[in-house]
């Protein structure tokens, strides 16, 4: 019955992900304020056709919230679905084959920004309630809460959760964000690694100067904005903030084991991106790289001359943007904090350093035993003839945490993407077969929550 | 006679300049080709209506050269004037108190790009030729050679000279390029840094990633780079690059003594920059570092997301242009190929890495006892009332070795500008009093010479 629907109306499921793929809704671009809000208006009327009883826009300080909510009865249990309709800015815009807001499918893949993170991901949620609904087999209480500013740090999401506790009230959280391991192995993630986001700037002199007049004798902010960089982390790959580490909760070997027991092919891998060698901290697989230790990145570096030919200017500064992934028991704040004190004490006298935090996040894990887990398990059983394998995702989702800490509530995360479906990055793709397997998987999973 | 047709004239001169300032004639940026071609016509027909024999653009495989010559007696000495009519790129635009093509006098100084380099200053070799035929005093045979692509690295200049040997005939070459201490303290720059100027790119994976998914695991190029490039001085401030010191002469005592004998005040200079503290290699003054040492400079970097707010990206690619002032005897071609040989030599096997070489200088240290120098230094002292010192001078003429080599005759620096007047930054500007008293000194440096 859920596989016949979705055959059925699988063109039209599309065609509104299309709708929704072609508003620009970059929520880091104040440009695109406008875009963001019709997105949201969107959402709230597809959520209201799809059967819902109530569906509004919740206003914030920055983009709205999109708040829908169907009840079935009383006694229930109650599904909180997150997701989040806002998406990464497309630069570098050249490199997209086809336009990042012009959905395009190749060879079973929907090419589009926000494609998978997270348009294509909660539009499932959507969709099988619409099934759900319309096959009158909707046997649990369901709300949504589709927010528009995940990308930039959920800035307004805390203060709407503590405001709207009762609102909000449910059993488990539902959000699919995340990556399965393949198409033939699917797994769950069980836990998110957190994150503490700042952007540094280094002044030297006071204006841009001749290179010729003053290189070498007054302090160039890019080569040293370069050595404060290159210092934060040692030869082994670990990083040199004095009590980074102080908080990491080290697993047990069996814990260890389990988790590089997951499929991984290093030399696929590495072909699969085009490089001869991975990197990392000492005494780590990759597995372990990316899922259970803390990491450090510069995700953007700018300053003096970049246009083309040759400019012979000594700068007066120099900007960065880095990240840190957190894991278990890393918090934000207290990271930041150590990063802006270390990452000052390390300016020579020559400079001026600048660091203003962004954004963070707290790493969470979820727990395997819960209720709600077993029925994602069981529902991937049902619809992929595989248990799911639980797995430690590198990535943030930090309102995982905010969502416990102020509503109690466990997560599941049952995300439908892959690690290759480029996010953030040119030419972002999901697969339209992940789709539809996610949409029938989150039906199914109703069904054994209600149970 | 000579200040008095100068203080006659001063506004014509000034609005004259003026006309060539508001073109944006920027070499390095193909947008301007037209500006850049305009600026040429005119300068052309300025050199004609100052009384020349013959004045043309010579086309190269770049921007024209415009060539002017008047010959009065072919028993006179010749003096061939050199200078540039191309400008560096304005940016940052944003830093520009008022527009860098609008010419706007403030405090007795010419706000513009280009206005001291090197408009300004090629330009009173022209008005002082006027000067000297309308008042039937010029003494000596005059020729122009104004390029257009001193900016870029005069690529197509060594070409024009080696195929025009005969029309650049010439006794000395003058070029007013550079700075003098101070409107108290005239000075001739003697000696002259030369350039080698490259484009670095490091790529990691073959595509922008994910920092959440892949972060810890996989090469990111911001991160390698800055590593590589923090390599390149040591804890000393030196230079390591293997080889790179080999060709450097040293100066005796006496030599150095000599030059940290000019007037320098390192507290003014640290106030003056806003800065707390210089820096530079150990061992050596603030004057010896910036005349006599060679240094190596960022001028630019860029990589991953460098826009509004965060985005969590591991980008693909970063780049970053590096320049090295040389000093004799180093070779650019050679340091060039020593510095891309350490660069590659520093990639870890995670990156791949790129040097593209964008164009080098010879360094040159000029006579001090030529009849020209001396001719220079009456001038001086006539004007000025007072003898010019001689000094190093960081920045970099290529030409002034090309022209030894290749015609066999010495330069005289003969430059009015001063080491404050933001060349390459925002709010480039020449006093007008240094303007119109160099415009003089020229004048009188022909009577000398002619003797």
């Amino acid at each position: 019955m859920v596989k016949q629907y979705i055959h059925q109306h699988q063109e039209r499921f599309l065609q509104e992900l299309f709708e929704l793929l072609r508003l620009p809704s970059v929520s880091a671009d104040s440009r695109h304020k406008g875009d963001v809000r019709k997105t949201a208006e969107l959402v709230r009327q597809r959520i209201q056709e799809a059967g819902a009883d109530t569906a509004e826009l919740v206003e914030t300080n920055g983009h709205p919230i999109v708040f829908g909510e169907k009840r079935v009865d009383p006694a229930a249990p109650t599904v909180l679905v997150y997701g989040h309709y806002d998406v990464q800015p497309p630069d570098p815009l050249e490199r997209w084959h086809t336009p990042p807001f012009e959905p395009t499918v190749r060879e079973g893949k929907i090419y589009a920004r926000g494609a998978c993170d997270d348009k294509g991901q909660f539009y499932m949620h959507i969709k099988a309630f619409e099934l759900l609904m319309k096959q009158q087999a909707l046997t649990c209480n369901v709300k949504f809460m589709i927010e528009g500013e995940e990308e930039v740090g959920s800035d307004n999401l805390p203060l709407f959760v503590k405001t709207h506790r009762d609102k909000l009230k449910a059993d488990v959280i539902l959000i699919s964000d995340t990556a399965l391991i393949s198409l033939d192995q699917p797994s769950i993630t069980v836990g998110l690694r957190g994150l503490s986001y700042v952007e540094v700037e280094v002044t030297g002199a006071n204006r841009d100067l001749h290179s010729g007049v003053y290189g070498g004798a007054v302090a160039n902010p890019i080569n040293v904005l370069a050595k404060m960089i290159a210092s934060l982390h040692d030869e082994n790959g670990r990083i040199t903030i004095p009590g980074f580490y102080d908080r990491v909760a080290e697993l047990s070997a069996a814990e260890r084991q389990a988790l590089n027991n997951a499929p991984f092919d290093l030399a696929a891998y590495k072909k699969e991106l085009g490089i001869a060698e991975v990197i990392g901290e000492k005494g780590y697989t990759t597995l372990e790289r990316t899922g259970i230790r803390p990491t450090l990145d510069c995700n953007g570096i700018w300053g003096g001359y970049t246009g083309e030919g040759a400019k012979t200017v000594l700068p007066s500064k120099a900007y960065a943007k880095i990240s840190m992934r957190l894991v278990p028991d890393q918090q934000p704040a207290e990271i930041t904090e150590l990063f802006t004190k270390h990452f000052i004490s390390l300016a020579p006298p020559s400079v001026r350093v600048k660091v203003t935090p962004h954004h963070g996040g707290e790493p969470a894990v979820t727990p395997t035993t819960s209720k709600a887990y077993k029925a994602a398990e069981e529902a991937f059983k049902e619809v992929w003839g595989k248990a799911p394998i639980p797995t430690r995702d590198g990535g943030s989702i930090p309102i995982v945490a905010l969502f416990k800490k102020e509503l109690g509530l466990d997560t599941v995360l049952m995300g439908f993407g892959l690690d290759s479906d480029a996010l953030h990055s040119p030419n972002e793709h999901y697969g339209i077969a992940n789709f539809l397997r996610g949409i029938e998987t989150i039906a199914t999973f109703y069904k054994h929550f209600a149970k």
